[in-house]
């Protein structure tokens, strides 16, 4: 049995749609629990946490960075840099913004970093860019929004919710957040099979 | 009377009409002078660059950084970091890959530290997103290819070229790299009409 | 007349006592106004900082990244984004955490990405690695304490305060602050000088 | 068995020495077969890396960034990109340069992020900052020559070898790429014994 978590901030709900998708995507994996933590109640949780074999940690990207709230969470688990309690855990990022690239990049990054400083193991997106619709590729316009991975990550799923409501957002973008959700649940599990 | 250089790697002639699109911005502003160099020649004429005012960089995103070949360059420029050459240039940096995000804020951000170690000024994007199209952003399509900085940068531009021929890139971007350069430029203008 | 910003966060003393180190290099420029401003009270005064003709960014480096205070005073300043306000300001930034390398580089590229989103133009550090005494380098040991820019910083300043009180901070670190400060307020100058 | 690979580049032979005790690390791991190549060496063993379950990937900091030579490797495998045959692998990275900081962390960041783009899973270093010798921290001299992780890199082993001859590099930063190789292996280990 492994243990995921999903620790996420949304300002305005796409972010957490996105975090829904993930949990979808982790929970479809056999003999998978998961734990679903707003950041605030996250940093009142740790200990929940401490219990975890991986965490996916999920914020929008604020002025090119991760969010104050999630960077306040992960300030709030300072004890466990100095414990080495999250060592070896598996790590996850995905993030959103209006836009395509607008600094993503700059948040997985950060959400990287600090899951580095925390001694864990980081998983990467794992897709190749519009793997469902590769003859998006053949026009300027871009992929379309039911392509997986249009927006082009690599450490993670990004999403571009340009204006949208949350219930609005591309299929693709939800898609991706899906599927990895599912590959952090498989590889965890993996993990956890070879532990001696 | 202000010396703005540009020196691109393009391996498929993308990035070298990015680099197109920036040299004309930069002539179009009064009183520049502009040096266009591909960067195998740059490496040939670091004493050429010592007279330029500004530094422009632009290389394809390969492998989610800086190109080989335009990190080559800055190896051979080791020489101006020892003596302290560049010190004080106005700098500035563009990207294309394939696809919207795809870590091309990694060889942005690449193109920037560099540039930091040798001493120079820095020039953002200064456009905010998809600005002459902002019905753009009222889709999950994303923004339309003649929008200016649709691809959403902040350092500066990125293009996405999509399996297109280097004729056939969206307005949007090749627009974008035009404004930038002159952005550049205006800036490289006043810092030398400021200079004592 | 140049009017430059210092905002910062400090959580122990040890970034005010950076901070107050970078405020008196800027101080020593003829003709140049000094605003220095804790987050808390920036955020609440953004229309002073929209009359600076610079502003100089500093926080700690907490779990690998802009401290979470930082973070909330960069997001109070959304408005300048959309209203363009602060653009063609020019930017810095420092940081200071207990150890050497310890990803202060990652806070440093964060406060510049922001400056980036804000249209602003970044100054780097400008200093070699330890210039003021460059026989440590001939030793395992690293660089004296004494030394400027001993933790070889290069977008702008880094402290390492290793468990030190503020007052008892490496004289290297709060120099290579006061050198930074001045240069930023010198860079700043020009540019003003270079209006039409 | 699981099997781990270490490519690198060195310069002047300090990251090879570091690449050195990243290899006694892992070799010391029961049931680790252990692969050692240089970057020009290894774009010709495309196949051998392709039957390894991990690859660590090391450089020395040059310009604040990954070296060209490590670069035009990471290019030279764009086939495993496309073919996607580097997916689900164990990543892990080093670096090197003369100072403290000096960019190493845009080093690891860069190495990391190829690594991402590959679908790789990555290591971090997982030691907190001069874990056998606390004391050092009492000083602003900063960490002793002895003390592990001196440097304090989260991503991976940094060293500072401060115009040292390789052999004469800090024993502190040594022992931290044997514990990094050594740790990388272990966690491979476990993650080749949960395969089904």
């Amino acid at each position: 049995m492994a243990k995921v978590a999903i620790v996420y901030h949304s300002g305005k709900g796409h972010t957490k749609m996105l975090a829904e998708y993930v949990r979808r995507g982790a929970a479809a994996v056999a003999e998978t629990e998961v734990v679903f933590l707003e950041v605030e109640e996250a940093s009142e949780q740790l200990e929940l946490l401490d219990t975890c074999d991986a965490i996916i940690f999920g914020c929008p990207t604020y002025m090119g960075n991760v969010s104050a709230k999630m960077k306040a969470f992960q300030e709030s688990a300072v004890s466990r840099w100095f414990s080495r309690q999250w060592q070896d855990k598996i790590a996850g990022a995905f993030t959103n913004s209006a836009c395509f690239a607008g600094d993503k990049e700059s948040t997985l990054i950060g959400l990287m970093v600090n899951a580095m400083q925390q001694g864990m193991i980081f998983v990467s997106l794992g897709i190749a860019p519009a793997v469902n619709e590769p003859e998006s590729f053949q026009t300027i316009n871009g992929a379309s929004p039911n392509a997986i991975n249009r927006v082009d990550g690599s450490l993670g799923p990004m999403a571009a919710s340009m204006m949208v409501e949350p219930e609005e957002m591309a299929k693709g973008d939800l898609e991706t957040a899906y599927l990895y959700g599912e590959r952090v649940a498989n590889i965890t599990a993996q993990f956890v099979r070879g532990r001696i």
